[in-house]
């Protein structure tokens, strides 16, 4: 069977969550860069929109598909390489990690992405695109460290890891970035620091990854 | 079995997702309605961020567990009440049905919803919430009417209603509301058409809900 390809940006926390479960899984994969920076933009070329009309990464080929959106891709994995599992086996658990999984990718990320960056820069100043992006990294971790308080083990839930971590570790990136206070977040700080143990998300990180420029490489 | 108890807001659309998936399945619920506009928003008081710490709606009370976000909502219903089913068996079919409900779920929905509308009123002035909705409404549309070219029939994946459908029913209100030009989307536009004669989607349509002004009702 041929490899799977990945359309990923190292520093895209989509792409990375999408690699943080080929890395669980142990799936080895070709890489196949598309900066969001150079050439204003690589996944507007016309070659990437006919993979993924709506120009963002990640984008997995993999058995004769064309999968995109992460959560998406991760159920594809999960379902079709199921171990390690990277849900509960109950529906309730699994409807938590999944929960924590929207929270994040349903709100935390699209609102703080470049594209919204973007908008935000051009209507009211670059100087406010960074307090934009705190804003909702920092309502949605609000949210999520009381969410946490119920469901957390060494991980999100319990103490295996789960979808729910795979979305979590890399927004970390953003909020450093940005600056969020993650004094306010003891949950969510301490099951990062355990997630950046864990070999597949060594493996994923974006100072790991062909795409990373030198300066900024492990 | 205690009936569900659905904590909703008749206009909202990830609440208005939840209501299709359960009357799809033909389940019977209590409706508890939670404004996003009185009190300042009911989803702000300490009874309901005990239920969801992310203050928003919906959240279904089920088989004693507490759940939130749509999509997990819908991916344990369909879980624990299989038939009829709003997945395909396929498992590349599966991922596309999920990949078209997340352009919905994770970009289109979260960047036009009220709490982001209420920042960017705030920042640029109200007379630009409804442009910063069409742009983000507008770009999800421009890539989901391309995606719906491979994938579409009588609805978004082939003949059968999936969770797809769900996500993209609701979403066509926001976009007439904030005037977007649907005559660019033929596809989606026809599959709405679709959907809105189903009963589900009548059932669950704002202007039959408990919550739905007097004026408004159908």
């Amino acid at each position: 069977m041929a490899r799977p390809i990945l359309y990923t940006y190292f520093r895209s926390s989509a792409s990375w969550r999408v690699r943080v479960a080929l890395a669980y899984k142990g799936l080895e994969y070709e890489s196949r860069p598309i900066s969001l920076i150079k050439d204003g933009g690589q996944q507007k070329s016309a070659e990437y929109t006919a993979l993924n009309p709506l120009q963002q990464v990640p984008c997995l080929i993999i058995d004769g598909a064309t999968l995109t959106q992460s959560l998406p891709i991760i159920e594809y994995l999960e379902e079709t390489r199921p171990n390690p599992p990277l849900l509960p086996k109950d529906p309730v658990l699994r409807a938590k990690a999944r929960q924590i999984a929207e929270i994040i990718n349903a709100f935390t990320q699209p609102l703080s992405n470049l594209a919204v960056q973007a908008v935000v820069g051009e209507w009211c100043g670059n100087d406010k695109k960074g307090e934009w992006a705190r804003i909702w990294i920092d309502r949605g971790f609000t949210g999520l460290e009381k969410v946490l308080e119920k469901t957390a083990g060494k991980y999100c839930i319990g103490d295996e890891i789960t979808i729910a971590d795979v979305a979590l570790g890399p927004q970390i990136f953003n909020a450093n970035r940005f600056k969020v206070d993650m004094t306010k977040f003891p949950i969510i700080s301490r099951i990062v620091e355990e997630l950046y143990k864990h070999e597949a998300f060594k493996a994923a990180d974006p100072s790991r990854q062909p795409d990373c420029p030198e300066e900024l490489r492990a």
